[in-house]
C-alpha cells in the first residue's frame, strides 16, 4: 500500500474505516539547491505538499474525512471553506459520488472557488455570511441543524471540529520520520494551528511506536498579521489568543479565532519548538525565492515556513549544521493573483527579428 | 533513492550523469471509482502525472535534460516551447542556477507563459515566429547557432532532438511495470508522439531486464485534428504523416509535423497497441468526467487517454476484464481557459438568508 493509508494503524483511526484514496501523501522531500547553500546552510530541505492530488496537504485530511462519511453512510459532505480544504473535499467527494455543498462567505474571491466548482461541488454564498457576526452565527446554527439531519458533521480542517480527518495530516510526520529521521527542526505555517498540531502529534505517535526515535522541534510560523500562537509560544506563555482582525494578506492563514491554538502551542512547546512571526512582505519574497532559486511553485502560505527558517537563521537560533525541513503546504496555482505579482517584473521580451537575438543574448 | 533516478541504470543514461531532482516521478496510480464501474469495467486505472513538481510528465524529461546540461558544463538552457516542457525546463533551470531562455511563437497565449515566468525563465517572442515559415526557419537557424556557441542543444521533448532527456520519460513504464505488471493496455495521448514512444521503449527495456515481463499494449490516442500517427497505426500503415494544419484545440497536442511519429507508430505496433482518434468535444467531456466523477483535475490533453479508452470500450476492442491504465499527463491549472468552460455550468448560488438554505438543500 502506498500513501497515507499504509500508516492506518499508526494514525489511530476507527478500525473499520475503509481506505479511500486519490493518491495523497508520499510527497517529495528535496534538498535546497540554492537558498540554503548561498547562506552556508547545507541542511535545508523542503517537503512538497504541492504534489498532492488537489495541490495541498489538505488532501491528507479529505481522504480520511470522506472515508469517515462513507463509513457512516452519510449522504453528503458539508463544509464552509473557500480555501484548500474546500478544493480537497470537493475532489474526494466527487470521487466518492457524494454531493459536496460548501457555504461561502460573502465576497470570497472567485479565483479560489474555481477548483471546487470544477470538481462539481455546489457552492452557495449567503448574504452577510462572514461579514455580519449575527448572520454568521445564524448560518452556522442552520448548518449545524442540517448536519444533524444528514447524519454528518461540518467539515473543518481543525482537530476541534474534525479530529478524525485531522489524523490523516499526521502522516506528514510519519513520512518525514521515515525519510529523514535526523531532521531536527520542522518549520510549519500556521493559521488556526491544526497543521502544526497534527505534525507535532504525528511525531509523538511515531516515538510511541519506535521508542528510539527523537522527536524533532516543531516550529510554528505565523504572519505578524495573524499572531494567535507564534508570539505567545516564543514569549513562554501557555495560551493562544484571538486577534481582533486577521490583517495578513496571506490567503489561507487569516484565522482570527484560537480554534486549535492552545493545543498547538502546547504541542509545539513539548517538542522544544519555537514561534516565528514573519511579515507578509517577507512571505511574498520567499514565494519568489522558492520559484526562482529552487524551482518550487508555491502559494504564499506555502512559503511561510521558509520565511520562518530565514528568521531562525538570521537570529542565530539555527546553526549551519542543523538539519531543517520547511513544509511547503500548497501549490502556486491555488493563488493566481499572487502569481501575477510574482511575474510582473519578468515580462515577455518582444524582438523585431532574429538578428535582434544576438543583442538579447548578449553575444558579441 | 526515490523517483526516476532509482532507474538510472535501466534508463541507459551516460554513466557519469549526476542525479538532479525536484521530486519528479513516483506518481500515483489510482483505480477509477466511477467512470469504469458505471460501464461495468472495474479494471480502469489512472496514472496521475499531474502530481509531478511542475504539474506534468515533462518533469521526467527536464530532470535528465538539465542534468545533462550541468554535466556538460553548459551555461544555459535554450528552448522553444510555450507549453509544459517550458514550465518544466524553467523549474529545473531555476533550481540548477542556469539561465533559461525560451523563444515563444508570436501570439502564444499569456496564460501558458505565466508559470515559466514565475520560475524566472526569460521569454522572448519574435515577430512572425511560428506564423511565417520563412521567419521560423531563420529563427531556428539562429537558435541553432546560439546553441553551438553555448555548447548546448535546443531542448525539445522529442527523441529526434533530445534523446537523453526523453529517456527520463521511460520511467513512467518502469513505475507501471512495478506497480501493476498485470495491466495490459496503456492509453497514451500523442501530439508529436514522444510520450508514447518513451512508454513503449520503457516497457521493452523492462522486459530486457526482467525477461518474464509481458509488454502491455501501448495505445496511441490523438485528437482527430492532429492525426499524424493514430490513424495510420490503426490502418496498418507503417508510416506517420504530417497534417497541413493541426486544427485540434487541445493545447499541447497541436504538432503538425511527424517528428518522432514513425518510430512511435512502429513502437506501438510492436506492443500490439492500436491507434485511437477522438474528437475535441469528447476530450473536453472527458476532462469534465475526470473532475466530477474521479476528483482528478486534468488539463484537456491529460483527458485524451480516457477518451481513447472510452472509444476502445465502445468499439468492443476492450473487454470488461481487461486491465487498462490511462496516463493523465498534465494538471488542470495548466490551462485556465479550459477550466472556465468546465465551471460555467456550475455557478455559485446566492442565497438571501439562512432560511433559504432549507429550500436550497431540498429539506422539507
Amino acid at each position: 500500500m502506498k500513501g497515507i493509508w499504509k500508516y492506518k494503524d499508526l494514525m489511530d483511526l476507527p478500525t473499520n474505516l475503509p481506505p479511500f484514496s486519490l493518491g495523497e501523501g508520499d510527497t517529495p522531500l528535496i534538498q535546497s539547491k540554492n537558498i540554503g547553500p548561498e547562506m552556508g546552510m547545507t541542511n535545508l530541505y523542503f517537503k512538497l505538499e504541492t504534489a498532492n492530488p488537489s495541490g495541498s496537504y489538505k488532501d491528507r485530511f479529505a481522504a480520511i474525512a470522506i472515508a469517515e462519511i462513507l463509513n457512516k453512510k452519510s449522504k453528503i459532505c458539508l463544509a464552509t471553506t473557500s480555501g484548500n480544504t474546500g478544493a480537497a473535499l470537493a475532489a474526494y467527494s466527487a470521487a466518492a459520488g457524494l454531493p459536496c455543498k460548501i457555504a461561502i462567505v460573502e465576497g470570497a474571491p472567485e479565483g479560489k472557488l474555481k477548483q471546487m466548482r470544477a470538481y462539481g461541488a455546489k457552492l452557495f454564498m449567503i448574504k452577510g455570511f462572514g461579514i455580519s457576526s449575527e448572520i454568521s452565527e445564524r448560518v452556522f446554527d442552520k448548518l449545524a441543524k442540517l448536519a444533524v439531519q444528514y447524519h454528518t458533521r461540518i467539515q473543518v480542517s481543525a482537530f476541534k471540529y474534525c479530529p478524525i480527518g485531522m489524523k490523516g495530516v499526521q502522516s506528514i510526520s510519519f513520512e518525514l520520520a521515515e525519510d529523514m529521521p535526523e531532521a531536527k527542526n520542522i518549520f510549519v505555517p500556521a493559521g488556526g494551528g491544526g497543521l502544526a498540531l497534527a505534525v507535532a502529534r504525528g511525531f509523538h505517535l511515531w516515538r510511541q511506536r519506535f521508542p528510539g526515535f527523537e522527536v524533532p522541534r516543531v516550529h510554528c510560523v505565523q504572519p505578524e498579521g495573524n499572531n494567535t500562537i507564534a508570539g505567545n509560544l516564543r514569549l513562554g506563555l501557555d495560551y493562544a489568543q484571538p486577534v481582533t482582525d486577521a490583517v495578513t494578506k496571506i490567503s489561507g492563514l487569516q484565522v482570527a479565532n484560537v480554534i486549535d491554538g492552545n493545543d498547538t502551542l502546547k504541542a509545539c512547546r513539548d517538542t522544544k519548538g519555537n514561534g516565528y512571526l514573519v511579515t507578509d512582505k517577507k512571505v511574498f519574497e520567499c514565494q519568489r525565492l522558492l520559484a526562482e532559486k529552487e524551482g518550487i511553485f508555491a502559494e504564499p502560505a506555502g512559503a511561510v515556513s521558509l520565511a520562518g527558517w530565514l528568521e531562525a537563521v538570521r537570529s542565530g537560533e539555527l546553526k549551519p549544521e542543523d538539519k531543517a525541513v520547511c513544509i511547503v503546504t500548497g501549490n502556486g496555482f491555488k493563488d493566481p493573483p499572487s502569481i501575477e505579482d510574482l511575474i510582473n517584473m519578468n515580462p515577455v521580451q518582444y524582438l523585431e527579428d532574429e538578428e535582434s537575438m544576438d543583442a538579447y543574448f548578449g553575444v558579441e
